[in-house]
């Protein structure tokens, strides 16, 4: 069982990524897909004259500021969009794929942040009313079900917050906890770079091989978004996953290289 | 088993219908939601600078004109928002709802129509690159599974073509289609009128009951899109549903009320 994530609109070579996927599953592989989408909620939040809002929490994490109007675009364009046009894709190479959120058959159930402490301007302030959350389960049963069925789950990052509310959940971390709740062999992510670089953006500092312990460190120099799939990373090995690859999406054959030992391979 | 669908942003009271349909999932009844969307496509699709286009087909039905980028807002809108927020608001009534489209697990195949006859300014033309499709197949044994399992199905008005294509496709027939497929006792539509009007939109003209042998002669009186309905109740009784009810979705008791035989019952 491999968990696969998908970054948003970030040059990811969708086509080769569901080839690869088909072609594995073709040779009695299990996959899910796990997707984001934060680059084209963006681009469609700004259309529709409600621009994104980015706060940086004082942990030092850049995060989506998710009011309801937002958390509405964000489930418009991840679960309807994003995700049904990636079923489409797979449908299209012949896998029977099944997009679900986290929020159908409850599986994923997030704790709500009823308030997050943001700096801005270089002072602490407290935002209430965000839709976001941080997954606490996995309705593992829900996927077993399905791929024990034939189908090839594709999920969007939305949760069930435990009152009932649609949150919008990191994806990265969504793979994580999804990986560990299937006991998969490998979560690999894949981004529009080679891997974890020590010195971003410079290639020649791509880390191949990282051990577990390494992480915490690499906390410290990962930039922005990695910082995420760091976190990611360090939460699936937590829950069991053997191993995380983070590896280039806009190869012609992404999760072959990525199995093949191409990225940054953590274990 | 009834199936029950609800039309998009017309006035229906969702949380009412949402409230009878956990009270009657708790007696032990099945239910399956299906829901449309068009009115807020047609918002959102302005909003997004590709305002919606609409035909009369040379049979005379009112169509939306669907080009790859009105299906993508189309399957945004219905599959992301609507869809999810449908799920949510089950969720938060104690029923485990789950969200899917036709697209999903190919829950609804459809035949492409590669070109349609509309008629313009009194001009025939041939409009092609239309992705809406007539649905010849509903897969019965995914939505049986997931019943079984304790999830209660809520269906986005999407299709995939035999080519693979999302597809959209019209609420009221794909709510007839389901309904059909999974031999269910009734089919409730619920809009935002008490139901098929002789003389629309004089409430005093109310029929209370149609055989089905009328349903042809209603056509001809039933005002724009309520034709379609008329159409869906007609294709869901020649799929042996024995009963199809139009109700107003606007009560404090939409389904309780329907079942209870307010509105049209045609049989």
């Amino acid at each position: 069982m491999i968990v696969v994530k998908i970054g948003g609109s970030q040059g990811v070579n969708l086509d080769a990524v569901c080839a690869d996927a088909a072609g594995l599953i073709q040779q009695g592989q299990k996959i899910i897909l796990v997707h984001g989408g934060s680059a084209e909620t963006n681009a469609i939040s700004e259309q529709l004259g409600h621009p994104p809002r980015f706060v940086t929490t004082a942990t030092g994490f850049t995060s989506r500021y998710t009011d309801r109007e937002t958390l509405e675009i964000f489930a418009m364009v991840t679960s309807g969009k994003i995700n049904t046009l990636l079923v489409e894709r797979m449908q299209r190479f012949g896998v029977n794929a099944r997009g679900l959120s986290g929020v159908d058959g409850r599986l994923m159930v997030a704790q709500r942040k009823d308030a997050i402490r943001i700096i801005e301007n270089g002072r602490k302030l407290l935002l209430r009313d965000d839709y976001t959350g941080k997954i606490e389960t996995v309705n593992s049963a829900l996927l077993d079900m399905l791929m024990n069925a034939g189908f090839t789950p594709v999920v969007a990052p939305l949760a069930l917050s435990t009152q009932g509310d649609a949150l919008n959940v990191d994806a990265d971390r969504a793979a994580a906890m999804v990986a560990g709740a299937v006991n998969a062999e490998e979560l690999i992510i894949l981004t529009n770079v080679p891997g974890l670089m020590r010195n971003f953006p410079d290639e020649s500092t791509l880390i191949s091989h990282l051990p577990k312990n390494g992480l915490e460190q690499a906390l410290s120099f990962a930039e922005g978004r990695m910082k995420k799939k760091v976190l990611g990373a360090s939460e699936a090995l937590d829950l069991g996953v053997p191993k995380v690859i983070f590896s280039d999406g806009r190869t012609e054959h992404p999760l072959l290289d990525a199995l093949g030992g191409k990225g940054t391979v953590i274990s």
